[in-house]
Parts: structure tokens; sequence; C-alpha cells
């Protein structure tokens, strides 16, 4: 219903009498009241003036799963919303609505996080309101060995949804960082539920800091606030990152990872360069080449040998 | 306590008077006399004669985690039992207490489960009292691909602990079955909470057919008492199990998987033989050749152009 209201206040930005919205909603003119307290306390800034009715002057920044599926438009992907002021990490409560049998395109959102989880354990700070948390399940018909291109995939549909909504260029440092200016913006961890030879479910998490202020952020690390010099509207840009998801979740199930991995490549930040990569204690240094078809990146040492590294942390040296 | 009492009437075959068992674990007449009472329930015969004391004269063939612990003598599998009466399936319960950080070696264990689960959503059948029904946490340092080895250790464990404590010969069918006499006995289901490029952690789950009745069994099933002709007693197995998996397991972490793989050989049924393979909706058919170091089996096919196959249903042509 607090969906159906601010649909009705959205699309006259005059006033609409509460006479007209409560017949137009089959609700009481009591019920209505009771609607418009509850979206007021949610932040929504309702006007009502006597004689004309209510006008909606503001929406808050919130990813209230109603603003969030309203002009979606997608397929499969938040259908199901879980919703949080906060949460100890996404990523958990997603696992657990996976093994509870929750379908493909689930999704689970907070406004904050209080310990949210990065890649191999690390902390993803998850400040209230300020940047985009989210873990999505898919339920993809493949092996375990085949899932990394899903954390690929992710990356690009950031980069594109970055490009087609902001206009800003980012770039993918292998595997699974974005950066815009050389600085850290989003991060994506993928998880998966598997038996050795099926996968039962993944999780896709998003980190992805929006509006924090500069004082907050490590020096290697950034915003789209502070790369466009102002604040962004969270729930428009999570709608573009869902949908472009779902796009190249559709491509990949149709054309196959190829086509994902050439895509990554025109983002990647890592390929061509120099790098340093660590991995399970050791180091290699040597010219990153390309990705393989399993999207592991392929390094040429110096001493002309290739050798293909499935997971590690890679240091471009410029 | 009740471990500890059972302790004592297990040392002593003869009565030991309620004073001594009562002065010895520093609990009063009153105590001791409940926890009687409580074992008695649980199915334990402890006769009380006067003026002699108390006499343990049978002990159910049940799975409770202080029998189970009791003579285990593990370094660190079994250390924490979950035991149920029954459950949905050890595997759920076993997949949630990991994503809350149950240590590795941790074990789920039921009396019978209603939705005992098999490899790609199949079902285990899991009466009540009748078979072993386990699921085992591992927190293995590993990437996702090098699962399956785990499989083949745990089925190379059941083979050793049926060897050495019933001298019954087992065989493997590729890659999770364990047979007797060609009658299936045994299926392994192994699960993973997985990056991309760690695992968190992994639950083996094991079914086996131990006191089953003929007529409740499969025509292709079997169970111990079949193969044997008396029943066997389910912790002692059980037991032996834990304890060869334990060493399997320190083995393929000093030696690498080739050791396990070259075990696994000894007891294959498929190796050598013509097979069948239905995997990915497709079908081959050619001579089972060996494992390559993944658990992958390798097939020779008629054109003699050799095939990798991860997963899949193997029928040996006979």
């Amino acid at each position: 219903m607090k969906e159906k209201i601010l649909e009705l206040l959205n699309k006259k930005h005059d006033y609409l009498s509460g006479d007209q919205i409560s017949r137009h909603l089959g609700i009481s003119r009591q019920g209505l009241w009771k609607h418009i307290q509850e979206l007021k306390d949610l932040g929504y800034e309702i006007e009502a003036v006597p004689h004309l009715g209510y006008r909606l002057a503001s929406a808050p920044d919130r990813l209230f799963d109603f603003e969030v599926s309203r002009s979606l438009h997608t397929k499969f992907i938040g259908k199901k919303i879980f919703y949080f002021d906060y949460l100890s990490s996404t990523m958990d409560l997603a696992m657990q609505k996976g093994m509870q049998g929750a379908p493909s395109g689930t999704l689970v959102l907070a406004e904050a996080q209080v310990r949210g989880r990065g890649r191999l354990g690390r902390e993803w700070f998850s400040p209230k309101y300020k940047g985009i948390y989210l873990s999505l399940i898919l339920r993809p018909d493949i092996a375990p060995a085949s899932c990394p291109v899903l954390t690929l995939m992710s990356a690009v549909s950031i980069c594109e949804a970055f490009k087609s909504l902001l206009h800003l260029e980012a770039q993918i440092k292998w595997p699974n960082d974005i950066l815009v200016n050389h600085k850290k913006i989003a991060g994506i961890l993928t998880e998966m539920n598997a038996e050795m030879d099926k996968v039962n479910f993944v999780v896709i998490g998003i980190g992805l800091n929006v509006n924090n202020d500069k004082k907050s952020l490590l020096p290697q690390a950034t915003a789209l606030k502070q790369e466009l010099g102002q604040e962004v509207r969270r729930v428009v840009l999570l709608e573009e990152i869902l949908r472009t998801l779902e796009n190249n979740y559709f491509l990949l199930q149709e054309k196959g990872t190829e086509e994902i991995i050439n895509k990554w490549r025109n983002f990647a930040l890592t390929l061509g360069s120099r790098v340093k990569v660590d991995y399970q204690g050791k180091h290699i240094e040597g010219q990153a080449v390309d990705l393989d078809s399993d999207g592991a990146l392929l390094i040429r040492k110096d001493s002309g040998l290739m050798q293909k590294i499935s997971s590690g942390d890679v240091t471009t040296c410029r």
C-alpha cells in the first residue's frame, strides 16, 4: 500500500486530495492517514494542506524494498527483497536464505553492516546510508569450477552501470576490485554452496562506496560522491546495477563465458601491465597478459614462462 | 557424568556399590540414582541389587555422543558432536553449524533422517537405528577445485574400516558409491561452502546401511547385517570409520592427493572395466582407465580418444 501511495504522489507533483487517493486505492481516509504517517516516519516529507491534499516534497535516500522494486523492471532479480536497517553481514543472511531454498534472484540489502565481509576474511567498511551493501542469490546450472566468471560478470556490470548512469569510467583490478582514478570504490565477494559436481547456489556480494565523506575513506579508497562532486541517489544506481547484472547473466547463459570475459577485458586495469601477485604465501612478478576461459589470470614471467593464477592479490607496478 | 558412570561400570563387569561410585565421582547417592535412572531411560540395562550395587547388563546400540567420544581417541574429529534422535538431514544442520563457525572435526549424527540427501538431490533412505547417518565438518586449506579428493578419501576410509574391523571386502564405484558384492551399501555426499578461491568449510555426509532388514532394501542395495549374517554394533564401526578418516585426512595434508588416489585405485570397481557414463544429459561408453590427479575419471573411447569426466553416473558393463 505504501508503494501505491508513493506511486500516486510521484506521478502528480501537484497536491492530491485525500479523497481522491482513498477512493483510488479503496481504503478509508483514516487508513490513508495512517499510511501517510508511516511514510513520514520512514523519512518521506509529505505536505498536507487543508482543502488541497497531500504532496510528496521529498523522499529519503533509502533502499526500502518497495522503492527498489518499484521501477526495477527485471525478469527475476529482486523479485524477493530482504531489507534491513543494519545487518551483521548481508552475505551471512543470504547464505542462510539460500539454504532455506530462497529462489534465484533473491536480494538481501542492508543500510549498514556491522561486520561487512570482503574476500579472504577481510572487512568491508559499511557506514550507514553511505554505500550500497547487497548480496544476491543466483542458482546457475554450472559446476563449481565455472563460478569465478560470476565475479567477473558482476564487476563488468558495475562498470557498465557507472558508465550508463553516471558517465563515469571505472576499471577492474583482477579479480574483483572496482577502481576509479586508481582508487578502490567497490568490491565483490562471491561465495557458493555446492556439491562436488553441481552448484546449489551462489551469493554475489557487492560493497560500493557511494556518498561516503572524504575523511572516512582510506587514502587508497574513494566514493562516487568524491569522484563526481555530488551525492548520488543510491536507489537509482542500485536499480541500474541490478538491471545490468541481469542482462549480463542472461548473456552468460546464452553465449557462455567468452562474451563476459571480452567485456571484462575492456575494463581491465591489470592486463598489459607489469604486476606483482601474492598468492598462497608466494609471489611472482611479470606481465599480466590475459584471462583464460575460467577467469584465471595469465602472467608472463621474465623468463618467458607463462603462469596461470587462479587466486591472489595483484599490485600493478606503475 | 553419564559418561563417567558408564566408564566405571564398563571397567568392572562385577557389581559396584553405589557408595563406591558416588565417592569416586564426588556426587551424592541421590544424584547417582538420578543419573542411573536417566541411563535406564536411554536403554541401558543396569541391574541394582541391594548390598551388591550396580552392574551394567547391556548397552543399547545407540550413537549417543558420550558413547561415540568415549573410545574415539582422535585428534580433532568428533571432539564436538551434535546427536539427534532424528533430523530432516544431517547435511542441512552441518552446513548451518559450519556457517556459525563450528570447528573442523565437528560431527552431526542422527539415528534417523526424514529427508536424507544423496548426490544431485537424490534421497538416502535412513530408517531409525538401522544405519549410520553422519555429516562431518572439515576446514581444509584448499581451493574448491581440490575438493573432490575428499570424497575419494572418505570412500577409501569406509572400505578400510570395513576391512580392519569386519574383515569385509568392499569396492568403490566412482565417484562415491561403496559396494559389497556388487550391491550398494554406503553413499557419500560432499558439499562445500566456499569463496571462489578458498574453501570456507566442507561437509562430508555418509549414509551407511548397517542393520537394515532384507525386506526394507532395494534389490540393488545391501546392508552389513545381510553380508555378514549378523548385526553390527554401530558405535564401534562408527568409531573405526572416524579414526580411519582422520588418519587419511592427515595423510592427504602431508603427502597430497596422490597417496589417496593410490589407495582408491586398490578399491576401485570401476577401473579397468568397460563402463557407460551418463553426464550432463549426454552419455559415453568406453574403458575406465584411471583417475587423474583431481579425482576425475579418464575414459578411453572406442575411437581411442581419452575423455575426462568430472561428474556423472557410471554403469559397469558386465
